[in-house]
């Protein structure tokens, strides 16, 4: 390229960067979300069918944001902003898409396309796209791709969903351990294109291809070209096919991994996995907690009308057993609600106070044994502790609405059962609340879901009952 | 070293390394957590006074399991523990250690060690650690410290907490824009040991000390020697030092990345965050929101039961002004419950739906809120979706019940009250578990705090008055 050639490109370039700069700083707003007005322009841009202009709006947005678009999009024009990606781009926005949508979306791209871009992505993320495929369609894109890639993603499928193995790429870097630091830079320079796009840690292999070390990416770099690797090499965590993510996650957040190996039963090194996997996963457990913990099955953004109900009736119905039977307790003393109508105002009182409370050791609980503070080791601790707190808070509650319910209504005797059932109610509230996610916990079940509605019947259950059998006794 | 000692020296290496492989063995339970035998062997080497034998035990830990061992020590035996670490150590040990238990140790060690580990951590864990120390010991430790360290101490302390500039580490790894990767390479090789432990981008500055790209470590490594750093770097995401931190994790999660530039308000690159943090601060935030939700305040595993008490007591007394207020309806409708006691067991059952349909509901909305699949620009859309939804929750549970108190009461005027009731209870749900948490985001709240006792007082309220009001015109 001559002189003068250069110097047009490169005022070129700086003029287009410009524009780019231009139209990024308009796409996100100061908190890095789509900015609403830049969505507007792109949909003007789409009922014109002005191309370029489209072309040149969805050059400026990164994968994550072109994703994001699309949340606001109708299908039709979705469509229309696919056919303007290149395989490359394609694979990159559909990897971050939000699985409904994504799933909409992919039975509207040609086979051959899809193919195409799923070659372009990290094992992982491929994966990931054709558990989306309805059955068909997956053959058929299956059989338009490459025998070796095909054959890396049918080996991922045949691994259990939320395991290392689904989670893991295939794309892994390493090393024999008798090579020196010079050895494997040169090899990787050499290497170049074949690499994976990114890679923070090289495994160092022994001859049966197990990992017995890792080299951070970094550490080649400061180190002298004629040390072995094997010298500079740190333990690694192996992380086996098999293992749940949740499990994985914990391992990556203790020890602050940035990726580390996937072994077979075996011990063979068979692929990796990366910290930013984990951070979704970690979004999605915590997700799936808050949810579980509300009696909701999780059903996307984009889920219909009737797949929203479908996750959400099925909790309220048990509730309505649950809620009937703690009635019926009530039911058993209607003798005493007729002579003192003021006991069925104080009622629910006594058992709101309980689920309250119930919920809060509840929630404490299950955050316990996600992140492993609570365990085996230190169960009853913790049960007593509860246990102990649940009765200072009912004492002082006991004693403040006795005490607030004398003033209201001049009975001491009602007081008196009001504060007892308070405290009976905030003890057994504890009680539950720890209990339940332990028990579960111990028969392999998942603390957050259905707790809530367990501990709720019992506070409720007991509320009614002991406010009710006190008052049987004391007052009437 | 002749050949002979350098074989003397190997075989006694594969003997200890093999030993050590025992104990890691038998120090972590399959699923990396500590196993309780080991806490029991560490104990009685505490307390047999075998000094020796407990430098073994430790050895063979990682730092985060040696933090996780703390907490099933007593006090005096953590002083022991800490006593048998080097600086090194004791700072990766401290940056792993639950908050409540490093705060009561940090008392008891010298301030000169303290300022001896602070110096060997990055500036992050240094701060997080000075943050929790009392005043005077503070003073005495930063006095300690050599002049430069200091300084980037206090300055990091001036930010805000939960700030980007709080999260950020000051080690950081930059280059200028002209040279090579050749020139770069060969640059961080004489540094060495003045580099940072693990980095995983270059930054790459313009004069006034802005970061104008970032090439990943792995991207050094693979391209030719002559080639321009400025030709392979990659677009950055700066994070103003001001920026909050769950912003922070946000555009991590978003854009997957592994580290981020952080800039001083005129632009200058002072910092950088790492994805190790940011894993931290997902599961802080995530962990917040499900404590916030059921109404508890964070007080970690150590706090005394007083402590405890106190951050759940203060929403219990929240809860008891408005279970009160939803009460006091109950008192307006005395007569009727008079009339027909069988009201007093119903209206629990649409409250207590209400109550879970409403904060089903919350739990949707205040994730959506969190990871941003809800925002200004589909607010509308979403309310009227919960609220369609609603209605349907209503119109089903409001049949079956109605349906199901017939069969109980043969009352139809009864099973048409409770049934409505149902409908309007369920609906009233939607509208506030939508509608609470986008106001408090709205007016600049945490959506998850305060927002289950608002919607749990609305449900209620309209629980109890929509049936006994509906009783009274349509029974009696």
């Amino acid at each position: 390229m001559s002189r003068e050639t250069a110097d047009l490109t490169e005022a070129k370039d700086r003029v287009t960067s410009e524009v780019e700069e231009d139209l990024e700083d308009l796409a996100l707003g100061e908190d890095y979300a789509l900015n609403p007005d830049y969505v507007a322009i792109v949909a003007d841009a789409l009922d014109r069918g002005d191309a370029e202009r489209l072309s040149e709006l969805l050059g400026a947005l990164r994968p994550a944001d072109v994703a994001d678009l699309m949340g606001f999009l109708s299908a039709g024009d979705r469509e229309e902003v696919l056919a303007h990606l290149d395989p490359e781009a394609l694979a990159e926005v559909l990897s971050e898409l939000d699985p409904e949508i994504r799933e909409d979306i992919l039975e509207h791209v040609p086979s051959p396309i899809l193919a195409k871009a799923l070659g372009e992505m990290d094992s992982d993320d491929a994966v990931d796209v054709v558990e989306d495929l309805e059955d068909d369609k997956r053959a058929q894109v299956l059989a338009a791709m490459p025998e070796m890639e095909r054959a890396a993603i049918e080996t991922s499928l045949a691994y259990e969903e939320e395991t290392a193995g689904r989670l893991m790429q295939r794309e892994v870097v390493w090393a024999p351990q008798f090579w020196t630091v010079g050895q494997t830079i040169d090899h990787f320079r050499r290497e170049g294109d074949d690499l994976p796009e990114l890679f923070f840690d090289i495994y160092v292999v022994d001859p049966s291809h197990k990992p017995v070390g890792a080299v951070p990416v970094s550490h080649l770099l400061r180190t002298r070209r004629d040390t072995p690797i094997a010298q500079i090499m740190e333990p690694v965590s192996e992380i086996p096919v098999e293992m749940d993510q949740e499990e994985v996650a914990y391992i990556f957040d203790k020890y602050h991994l940035i990726s580390a190996p996937v072994v077979e039963p075996g011990g063979r090194l068979v692929g990796q996995i990366t910290v930013d996997d984990i951070v979704g996963v970690i979004q999605e457990e915590s997700e799936e907690d808050i949810l579980a913990l509300a009696g909701v099955s999780d059903a996307g953004r984009d889920a219909s009308v009737a797949e929203t109900v479908r996750t959400r009736l099925p909790w309220l119905l048990i509730n309505t057993v649950t809620a009937a039977m703690a009635a019926s307790v009530i039911g058993a003393f209607q003798g005493e609600i007729t002579k003192l109508v003021t006991l069925a105002m104080l009622m629910p009182i006594v058992a709101s106070l309980g689920g309250n409370a119930g919920t809060q050791t509840l929630a404490v609980a299950v955050r316990g044994l996600a992140n492993r503070e609570l365990s085996a080791a230190n169960a009853v601790r913790t049960v007593l502790r509860e246990l102990v707190v649940g009765l200072a808070n009912g004492l002082t509650l006991g004693a403040l609405m006795g005490g607030v319910s004398y003033l209201l209504f001049h009975d001491p005797r009602l007081s008196l059962t009001f504060g007892l059932a308070l405290i009976v109610n905030l003890f057994v509230a504890a009680l539950a609340g720890a209990m339940v996610p332990l028990a579960l916990e111990k028969f392999g079940r998942d603390p957050a879901v259905s707790s809530s509605v367990f501990v709720t019947f019992v506070t409720d259950f007991t509320g009614f009952f002991a406010f009710l059998g006190l008052a049987a006794v004391i007052l009437l």
